[in-house]
């Protein structure tokens, strides 16, 4: 662990308790040594398995390639910034750089507050690259499943627009929203505000890190609120009723769509052994819309080849196989 | 009670309850009369003390102009709309119509939902006008404050203005914020999409009858909309901290706003028996930010003056001495 605060404490926790891994972190604040086996330095790291950077935003490019800089050459390195772009222009071109994301822990509380249970069920977003060996998204995938979160695999450029839509673009509205609210509060307030004006530093530093993806997202938001404008101006009841239902349909969608679900099907296939194929694959499944819950490699003996093992939503298994047939690749099940 | 689902049904039950009033109803609903001491018509209402009309919003203005016609020249007419600019245009000049409206109960849930206890310490808006006479004024107050709601005297029009703001806007951009999203939902977007398309027919009136006020307020959320997005897009971090700060502060404003509060004071003012003159004080003090907490009013035996007593917040009873004498009237407290 490099930054051992909240969310590099409970990986820590996570990773002895759950994980049976030996922890060693990087950390100026000596409480860190709590959740870990061993307290060392960047130069220290040496031959680890998996190296997982927890530093600030603005930090954060140039600490993953300090880290990849240090570490080994077997060394997995991952992250866990909620923007990608920055750290994957900088160092998504590393075979052994896996770009991550957890859904959780987002406040900057401190290692005192880490938990083993932060990540139950979480979302936690991998953004390989072509670039990105498949042995190491294998690792970092397993590991974030051992945690207790569920990997799921996206492009880093499609991760920053879905963060803009469903995280930080709600940010920037309830900062507009209590700017021109006055008078007691209604429910409606209450919970759209909720989030305004959070963690100064941290929202600064996020806004900063994803001001092109948010910026288009503040762009379509303007583009709907002028219709939803024009729509109130003319005061055409079975359209407004109409614009409602349309809501509550929208609204239905997004909240099933993050619930967890259903039966697994398996699916192998073999993979030629050059760069990038195993990452190939899980974007292509990205694509599709099909996550992967679990995967496995297995290389063959001489190298040349490997099998690839992936676990999909029953239902979307036929998709997944048409994905992987896309490619080129002979699919089993 | 003309109209007993939800509101109107809780009204009746309060009434009975907590002021002793004998409550009639008129509804073609039979269930209402189950809170009701006597189901009747509108030619049967007659000479009521208090006549409070709960209709559905785009028939708000017609039913209680039905009403006006059928009670006595005594009785006060009152309702709970959650836009008044309507309902004040068409009823306003008449001296026994005072708009009303509980933040309380917005479903359409009918009468089975009732509740004795629905309108405990919620903030329930006065909006009368010039027009208004005093002792409707007050008859109004000390019903809604028996029904252990909290009165708050406003003008009609700076009503629909803040409830565009706190109510109506949170609501617009609810629906624009789930049109755009996509992806796991994180507790900042489940917050803000709570009330995303709500009620159809419901909040196809309520955009519709207060359009003016809500595209107003659209129209400062689009510019600061526009601002924001400039801000990020320029990316200066200790600009988009401040402003993160910023809306800190608002949010903590508006919440300490909503919060009940402190020791009372007392101030008294004689004042001419002139019509509107309870109202226009009322008024007065609403610009002035002070909220009248209970009111009495005394008329003098000959019916050419009165005493006014009227309850305001200990720390703003100077403010409230201050207004009273701007008006003219001679105040002790």
């Amino acid at each position: 662990m490099v930054g051992v605060g909240l969310v590099g404490g409970s990986v820590a926790l996570a990773a002895r308790e759950r994980a049976a891994a030996t922890v060693v972190g990087v950390d100026p604040d000596p409480a860190a040594v709590a959740v870990l086996d061993e307290h060392t330095t960047l130069d220290g790291l040496g031959e680890v398995d998996l190296a997982v950077v927890a530093a600030p935003l603005g930090v954060l490019p140039d600490a993953v390639a300090a880290v990849l800089d240090a570490v080994g050459p077997d060394t997995a390195v991952t992250d866990v910034g909620s923007t990608k772009q920055g750290v994957v222009e900088r160092c998504g071109g590393d075979p052994r750089f896996v770009g991550g994301h957890p859904l959780a822990g987002a406040e900057s509380a401190g290692v005192a507050h880490a938990r083993v249970d932060l990540f139950d069920g979480a979302t936690w977003y991998l953004t390989p690259t072509p670039s990105t060996g498949g042995l190491h998204l294998e690792r970092v995938h397993r590991f974030v499943t051992a945690l207790g979160a569920r990997p799921t695999v996206i492009d880093p450029s499609e991760h920053d627009r879905a963060m803009a839509a469903v995280s930080h673009l709600p940010h920037v509205l309830a900062n507009v929203l209590v700017a021109g609210a006055h008078g007691p509060v209604g429910p409606a307030l209450r919970d759209a505000a909720r989030t305004a004006g959070a963690n100064p530093p941290l929202w600064a530093a996020i806004y900063a890190a994803n001001a092109h993806a948010l910026t288009a997202e503040i762009d379509l938001s303007l583009e709907r609120l002028t219709e939803a404008r024009d729509l109130i101006a003319a005061g055409d009841l079975a359209a407004l009723e109409a614009w409602q239902v349309r809501a509550a349909g929208q609204r239905r969608a997004l909240l099933e769509a993050g619930a967890a679900g259903g039966p697994l099907a398996e699916l192998h296939a073999t993979v030629p052994n050059r760069p990038g194929v195993v990452a190939d694959v899980a974007l292509a499944l990205s694509r599709a819309g099909v996550n992967i819950s679990d995967m496995a490699l297995h290389p063959s003996p001489d190298g040349s080849r490997g099998a690839i093992h992936l676990w999909v939503a029953a239902d979307r298994s036929g998709d997944a196989h048409a994905v992987l047939a896309g490619l080129g690749l002979a699919v089993g099940s």
